[in-house]
């Protein structure tokens, strides 16, 4: 049994103080639900419910080997095929995507992986993990930080434990990583850029990492944007000049990603 | 005007005692020719022989950025379009293979991307490369210099430059690397191999890098499978050993490789 609008799949995904998407690592997977159309509910969970809920469902930690945080989101609660059956509990960003690609498989659902070319498509995330992400993480972390997006208990651990990770108040790394916005960070995302410049000519080729077909390596990159614009606020000014960096291919994965928004399967 | 029989593709590649391929940069590029059934020539040359040669012939180097050794090989001269023509030399084999693809394209010759998802390929190139290459590296320039399988000048020079960078004889290298063989190396293959894992079965999907298909990323691993060979001679006991690794698939890619040498299209 397939899940439907009456028993869709629970998303759990990250509280913030208005319950709207926030996390890059979670917005992969509401992508990747709404991509493949499948109907899902979420439930926002504050960071430190995370770890008892998940013990409680019994859903498999979605970092294993961390000795700190071995419990993360997103995690899928997929209806069992079995009626009264227990849901099948999935974690981990990429594990999902292959659970979903295995058990809504293409053509009848929209793959996540064009040509079966689920390998390089992962090969590709990883990169961009390595240069974008990495370039952004902790000025995206210290905004999403001090700007308060996230509800008081959310707020109140992450504020802690983030402080703690960098050893500094998250006020001093922004005054940081401001000063690496043109540069390193540019340079990172330069990179990234000039990989994907290999497949062709954007305007001949299409904008995505493979071609004219949206797969799951650009949701890394949406859930990039989304990271900072929520970090800043929409307000901001370095989503917006990030989106025009490149020759605009951030930007045009963003607008098919609010498209993508505007006709979500969440119920 | 395509390359032809009467009028080739010149490909450099390294020189060695018996003048057969040996460096898994090069095999690349031959690889990459016989799949896209180009007729090319090889003249091979001598270490010490690159820069002066490419010097004189006004080929661009291969790592611009490297302030020892920024002529490489390969590089390939491909006649030029117009008669009497200089032919458009091309150096670094992930160069060679993009101006391969752009200029020999298929549908009329085989592509070396399929799907024209080429940033994809490369960020798995990049990837094994960070992975199977890395860890291999060492062991194979140990033995390729220990085995004396350069020719004369070649080796001589090889020898100095490369325990010079190690900072230790080779022989002691190799000492070091042989107590690695069933662990780091082992296991970063292993990393690989279970990426590539997430093709699916590989007897239902194929066992290269894009499944059923071959593709440029493939001659990354083919390279290292030869650099190997080569380095402890076709009675070794690792490189066979490698072959079976990660379910065989090593082996299913050499095999292929294999296949495709008995159809080279040098003349």
């Amino acid at each position: 049994m397939a899940a439907t609008k009456e028993s869709p799949i629970i998303f759990y995904d990250l509280a913030s103080q208005e319950n709207t998407p926030w996390s890059p690592n979670t917005y992969k997977t509401r992508l990747a639900l709404i991509h493949k159309g499948l109907p899902f509910r979420v439930e926002y969970i504050s960071y430190p419910d995370i770890a008892p809920l998940m013990k409680k469902l019994g859903a498999p930690p979605g970092s294993p080997n961390s000795p700190k945080f071995p419990y993360t989101l997103p995690v899928i609660a997929d209806p069992s095929p079995e009626p009264e059956g227990k849901p099948i509990y999935v974690s981990d960003s990429w594990e999902i995507a292959q659970y979903l690609e295995r058990t809504y498989p293409p053509p009848k659902y929209p793959t996540l992986f064009p040509y079966d070319a689920i390998a390089v498509n992962y090969a590709m995330t990883a990169s961009l993990g390595r240069t974008a992400y990495n370039a952004l993480a902790d000025l995206a972390i210290a905004l999403i930080g001090t700007n308060h997006v996230l509800d008081e208990r959310g707020h109140e651990y992450f504020m802690r434990t983030r402080e703690e990770m960098f050893g500094k108040p998250l006020a001093e790394v922004i005054k940081e990583e401001e000063s690496k916005w043109s540069t390193e960070i540019r340079s990172a995302w330069a990179t990234a850029g000039k990989l994907l410049d290999a497949n062709g000519p954007m305007d001949q080729v299409g904008p995505f990492v493979m071609g004219k077909q949206i797969s799951d390596a650009d949701f890394r990159i949406a859930g990039l944007v989304l990271w900072l614009r929520r970090g800043e606020g929409p307000e901001g000014h370095r989503w917006k000049e990030l989106l025009e960096w490149d020759g605009g291919r951030w930007g045009e994965i963003w607008k098919a990603v609010e498209e993508m928004e505007a006709r979500s399967t969440e119920v």
